[in-house]
Parts: structure tokens; sequence; C-alpha cells
């Protein structure tokens, strides 16, 4: 970003950029990011905000906005995430071709973000941090629940809505748990097998959460 | 353990117990631990023996089979486990009142353990080691595979044996899941679900795992 287009950011918030302290975008980014992963880790996703990451970090909240757009896209570049998983989830449900069931392509879709670059060590960092800290694993749940479930409970309209977040915790869980044993523990037959094989299997797995009988009690949510 | 038995312990071995550099039971048993887990980490749980461990220990092989019986009583312990995992599963299965399905029985049955106390520091414990060392994932992987998944597998008899591991595996990589999100995550609608709700969402797909259709192209195992 040029000084002209800090300066343009600057002027659409109220109150001036504050300078001097760092030389350059690359400073301030890392400032801002430096503050998010201080702010996320303190309050958890839901309790952090834009503008206390903004004044921790010493700038506008504009500049914020301007640099990162939504909190989510600012969450996801301060823990290093190679994409932003709403807008990933979100367009990819959007494009499910007609007719196929939602499990079976939820299990592609997730296959694929799972297996591009970058992923793996992020997923890793961040289990990581959760299994260290209970702040972090607040942070994770937060994240989780709002950044991933919530699109995915798009796929369970028609049903009890009161169910929905048992529906998807537990298309959460089994997806969790898939990511671990695949990419973590490499368990040889699912690390090795295909995505035709895991859509296959836990696809109609998926559908019967989403959409389905999952028993009469239902869990408290 | 007393000196006489120790020494009869001795006397079963070929060699003699190695004395003088630790006293008491305790110093040896910490000894016989902390090789073990150095042993189980470089070698992983399948290339970890009972005899290199003893000779880390400095120890005869009969006195570590004396303490702690098979190697996986061993980890258990190395591991600080509250229980030896392929015992516990074997006998709740072989508990299993006659008609209750297989997959209900084993969600009721892992939610029991996990919730006995020690369980869940363990899993965190041995988890945030596999995110930390791809030595440390082998061990856990390996673990899992005989200790957790073999009892497991006889739960798919009558089913094509080439499938199991896929079959199994796939149970696992659940119940992982359902692990992490219920433990570590406390995904609220997860976390909070009593163990019939759990069972009658979870249950059939256990079943389905084990024994029924889960696609035409089976996973190379």
């Amino acid at each position: 970003m040029t000084t002209s287009r800090r300066q343009a950011a600057s002027r659409r918030s109220r109150r001036p950029v504050r300078t001097g302290r760092r030389a350059g975008d690359s400073g301030t980014r890392e400032a801002i990011l430096d503050a998010a992963r201080e702010q996320f880790a303190e309050r958890g996703y839901e309790g952090a905000t834009i503008r206390a990451i903004a004044a921790r970090a010493d700038v506008d909240p504009a500049l914020v906005h301007h640099f990162y757009g939504t909190k989510e896209r600012l969450f996801a570049a301060a823990m290093q995430l190679p994409f932003v998983p709403s807008e990933v989830i979100t367009a990819a449900l959007a494009d499910r071709p007609a007719g196929q069931p939602a499990g079976a392509y939820l299990v592609r879709t997730a296959l694929s973000i799972w297996d591009s670059p970058g992923v793996r060590d992020a997923f890793v960092g961040i289990l990581r941090s959760a299994l260290t800290s209970e702040q972090a694993a607040l942070m994770l749940r937060e994240f989780v629940s709002r950044a991933i479930l919530g699109p995915v409970a798009s796929l369970a309209s028609g049903t009890d809505p009161e169910q929905t977040p048992f529906r998807t915790s537990l298309v959460g869980s089994h997806m969790l748990g898939l990511a671990l044993a695949r990419y973590i523990l490499q368990l040889p037959p699912v690390a090795a097998a295909d995505a035709d094989a895991l859509a296959a299997a836990i696809g109609p797995t998926i559908d019967r959460y989403l959409t389905g009988d999952i028993g009469a009690a239902a869990a408290g949510s």
C-alpha cells in the first residue's frame, strides 16, 4: 500500500492515522497482526474488536478495515490461514452441482481445502495452541462455530432450527476427526484413501447429520 | 515391591538385576518409565522393545515385565494413561448386552471412559506431542491402530477382512473428532449433549462404518 493510499484510508476515518512509530506498511501490518493475535488470545474470537485491535496497534481502526476488511479476514491473516474459511466454504456451497448430495460434496470440498499448501501447518499451529491454553481453545471454538459451522448450517435448512447447532456440531466433530486422523496421526487407511472413497463412506453420515434422523433425544443446544 | 520379590523377579531372568545406581522401587520404576518414554519417542510404539527399554534403564528385562507385564501396560504407565486402553475396550465389548447395537454401545463406552478422571489431561498431553513431533505422531498412530482399533476390529466380523482397517479407521476418526470437539474445543452442543443424545446420533454411523455399506470405492488399506 502506498503512502497516498494510506492517506486515503486515513481521510475516510474520523481520526488521523498515528504515524512515526513504525516505518512503512509491512511494519504497520505486522503491528496490527501482533495486536490481533493478542486480542484474539485474550478476548476470544467474539470478544475481540477491530477497534480494540487498532488501539493496541496504535493505528486508526479505518486502517485495519482498509488492510483486512473484516474481523474474520484479520483473524485468518493473524493465524496465517492461507484462506478465509467462511468465504471459501460459502463459495464452494454455492457451486455445488444440482443433484449432488451435500455430504459427499462437503467431504470433497474439505479434502481439497486441506490438501492445499499451508493448511496443515496452520491447522497444527492453531490446534496446538488450543491444547495449550483454555483461552486459545475458546478462540478456536468461537471461530469454528461462526466461520465454519455458520455457513454449513444453511445445509440443514428445512429441519427443526433448534436442532441445527447440534447437527452442525456433529458434522464439525466428524470433519475435525477426519483431519486429525488423515493429516496428523496419518492413520494409514484414512490417510491414503482417495477423495472418492472418503466421500462415499462419510458423505451419507454428513447428510444424515444435516437433515436426517439423529434420534429422538435431541441435545440441548 | 519388596526386595525378596525383586530377587524373585531377578531369579526368573537370565541375568541378575543390576543394582546400586538407584535406591528403592520408586527410583527404579521412574528410571524404567523415563527409558520407556525415550524409546517410544525414538522408535515408535511398534519399534520399542521391553529389552531395549530395560537396557536403557540399566535393569533386567524380567524386572520390567514384573513391574508392568506388557508393552502396552508400560506404555500406558509412561504416558500417564489412567487405564490400559485395549484391556478396557476388550472388557467393555465383552460386556455388551445382547441385542444392543455395537455403535451406540461403543459411543456410550467411550464417553464413560473419557469422563473418568485424568483421561482428558492424558489425551491433551499425547495429542500435543503428536502435533509437535512427527515421531510422537508415529507413536500415537501405532498405538491407536494396535491398542484401540485392534479390539474394535472384532466388531467388523462378517465383512470383507480387507476392508476392516478402513472401517476401523473411519470409526477412529469419528471418535477422535468427538473427543476433540467435546473435551478440547468444547463446542457447546456436543460438549453439553448427554450420552443418550450422542449414542442416538452417532451410534448408527459407527454401525454403518463397522458392518454396513461404505461405498463401492474401498480405500486401499
